[in-house]
């Protein structure tokens, strides 16, 4: 594949002419064939049939019959388990994460194995055309504020969470509570943070939290101004265990928000499959987006998240990869596989609609993208995160973004600009 | 990639050594680290951990650390829909075809376009390490000559259907009964067919069939003692079409039992999703192969196929990527699909367990490669159908078939050997 000779990194005013798709709204894609694309300093200035002549001056990417699409969010994503990407599958939840994952997340107190990992994921995402995603790392902050560094490097806008855990985790994960959060405390206050890369505070989830330890995280997000991060009721035996753990919690979602970890701040809660309308109501009132992540659903046989009554219900949703429970960090097939199980979910529950596949390219773009201010669509005013897609040679622009979900790779991105900067090529 | 120094093509006695993995029961991976796999004339002579002194004088093709796994068998693909994959996935069946479909099959009655599609097609298969397949062409005969033809070429073994629709279809794929069964005839006839490419009798599906076309078309499998392949049961509205249409049929699989086509002949069925019992223990009975499309019944929003349950009453199965209602000829997605929609199925039914991945592979490797014989595995006798797959790079070699079935790509696959022959590497 010849790349073109698209404008040299660092260049944040340009024009981009070709097919360009997105979903300014989630009903249906908003299609410009053959159109230009203006970027103003890293921001959407619009979309134009014929270029109006202020723009005349800005250096045009010609990229006739390649598709210009958003960048695309992963709202859920481990970076440790990267490499153990489809390994023990077999498993569930539970089981998975003592026999497979907590091994692995041990090995991130070696700060060279951190380099490499963390390197790998960030070059990863960035080939995958991810330009946003928030970001579990381990209880190791040292690899945590690396793995914020790398991201940063990249070009990538990122929400990195170093883990919390100080109860039922293997001995070499769990933390002494007062130093947890002492160091998520300097974790926030790290010089590393910029506004494209920020923290999150990452309680890894209920089973693995003392009261404590939830109720300083909740301090701290509120001192600092910080979103939140974690999973909620993905399987039926990790829900079981939290009504135990945590009696007087009304429910699981209640464990998090009577230590201010529901939507006091920002909040994404990854799953969220097995819900009571109590939590539903609670996700909608506090803005809490409920991050679905088809994959790791079916592969860990958590159940089937109920997508669409969520959104009826005025939750604010958004895709997650959540690699490693998922195997697959390209969004597009995350975005198939959203579609796939809502249809599963329809058939089962025939009052709920499936997904269109413009409802989940939305949710993968401009649903992600929200979170982090005005990303994931070309409204003017938003962030220039745009993939140049080689030409998928369908009949029409629509059947073109269809092929390019569905049998596309990562190979068929082209290029890549986050707020308007090309990420470099050699990834 | 560096393609290493294999064997010439032609060269059907040889060695490979590396990590060898595959099912010949379909419980476990059966797993040889760093063994030799000797082919003699075509054929797998055995897998030794030191080659036996006969063997010295074999030419050795040293893949240490890479994976050597048997190719994939894809038991129900429709090549004239190769170019329609991932387009308007958001129909059901019926529409699916009138709106999507069908207006593309009429493109066969153009044999520039044929040649251009059905090489295309047969690359593909190639490339994605599917060695072995049961193919739907259209009703256009010539076309489907040319589809054996450019298979056979390619050095695949193939079983090939011009397809059979005399009612409910567009006027332009409707055929004249007595022409359909002249001109299926003349297709068995042809002097293309080989051992490995074969043709196979191919009633589109109950629905287009009409009664004296499927008698036709079960006296000519038994005149020529040919197989048959066929859709059934796929989606509710097409079983209560079939219905209306054969008031005297028990059910829809009686539909093609009483014309012959229902395992009078090795027959494969695609779909099998709504079954009743009765048609359950008649395909058990019958030997008839149920082939699963999870990919497809998820995208057309078939339902879950009850495959577990199939297979425990005696059901044979085999994997099928169903493009174009399959998005993916790549067989090891269909195989992550198989698992997960199982995984599914097992939330539902928790009588039914749901597939391990060595199940899954078996599906795709010796439980569909014996429907053309001994093949699929790497038994001593077996056909020499062996795929190359680059180094996953995992801890043990367990995680090295688990991480290229959920990871990989058809670029992973650095060489293809069919009965022994090596497949040209410039596909």
């Amino acid at each position: 594949m010849k790349a073109k000779d698209y404008a040299a990194p660092g260049a944040d005013s340009f024009v981009i002419r070709g097919n360009i798709v997105h979903t300014p709204a989630r009903e249906k894609f908003d299609i410009h064939e053959d159109c230009c694309l203006v970027v103003e300093k890293g921001k959407v200035a619009g979309i134009y049939a014929r270029l109006p002549q202020k723009y005349a001056s800005f250096a045009l990417e010609d990229c006739r019959g390649d598709l210009i699409i958003p960048g695309f969010s992963d709202l859920h994503v481990h970076a440790p388990q990267f490499y153990l990407r489809g390994l023990g599958m077999d498993y569930e939840l539970l089981d998975w994460l003592d026999k497979n994952t907590f091994p692995r997340e041990k090995k991130l107190e070696d700060m060279d194995y951190a380099r490499k990992i963390y390197g790998d994921f960030a070059d990863a995402l960035a080939r995958c055309g991810t330009l946003r995603a928030a970001v579990f790392g381990t209880v190791h902050t040292g690899a945590d504020l690396l793995l914020a560094e790398l991201l940063k490097k990249k070009g990538l806008a990122a929400l990195v969470g170093k883990v919390n855990q100080d109860m039922n985790s293997p001995k070499y994960l769990t933390e002494d509570t007062k130093k947890s959060l002492e160091e998520t405390e300097e974790f926030i206050r790290s010089g590393v943070w910029t506004d494209r890369v920020r923290p999150i505070i990452t309680p890894r989830f209920a089973v693995t939290c003392t009261d404590r330890l939830l109720e300083g995280l909740g301090k701290l997000a509120a001192k600092y101004k910080v979103s939140v991060q974690s999973h909620l009721s993905e399987n039926k035996d990790e829900i079981a265990q939290v009504a135990q753990l945590f009696p007087k919690a009304k429910d699981y979602a209640d464990v998090y928000d009577m230590h201010g970890l529901l939507g006091q701040r920002p909040t994404l809660m990854a799953h969220c499959i097995h819900l009571s309308e109590r939590e539903i109501a609670r996700m909608a009132k506090s803005g809490t987006i409920a991050v679905h992540c088809p994959d790791s659903n079916l592969n860990l046989k958590s159940g089937i998240m109920p997508l669409r009554r969520l959104m009826a219900k005025g939750v604010k949703a958004a895709l997650g990869s959540d690699v490693g429970g998922g195997h697959d960090l390209f969004m597009p097939r995350t975005i198939v596989r959203a579609v796939q199980v809502s249809k599963m979910n329809f058939i089962l529950h025939p009052d709920e609609e499936e997904l269109s596949l413009p409802e989940a390219f939305y949710l993968a773009t401009k649903g992600g993208g929200q979170f982090f201010g005005r990303a994931g669509s070309f409204e003017k005013g938003s962030e220039a995160d745009i993939l140049v897609v080689k030409d998928p040679g369908a009949e029409t622009v629509l059947e073109s973004i269809e092929k390019f979900i569905y049998t596309g790779s990562a190979d068929d991105i082209l290029a890549r600009y986050a707020a308007g900067r090309r990420i470099d090529q050699d990834i």
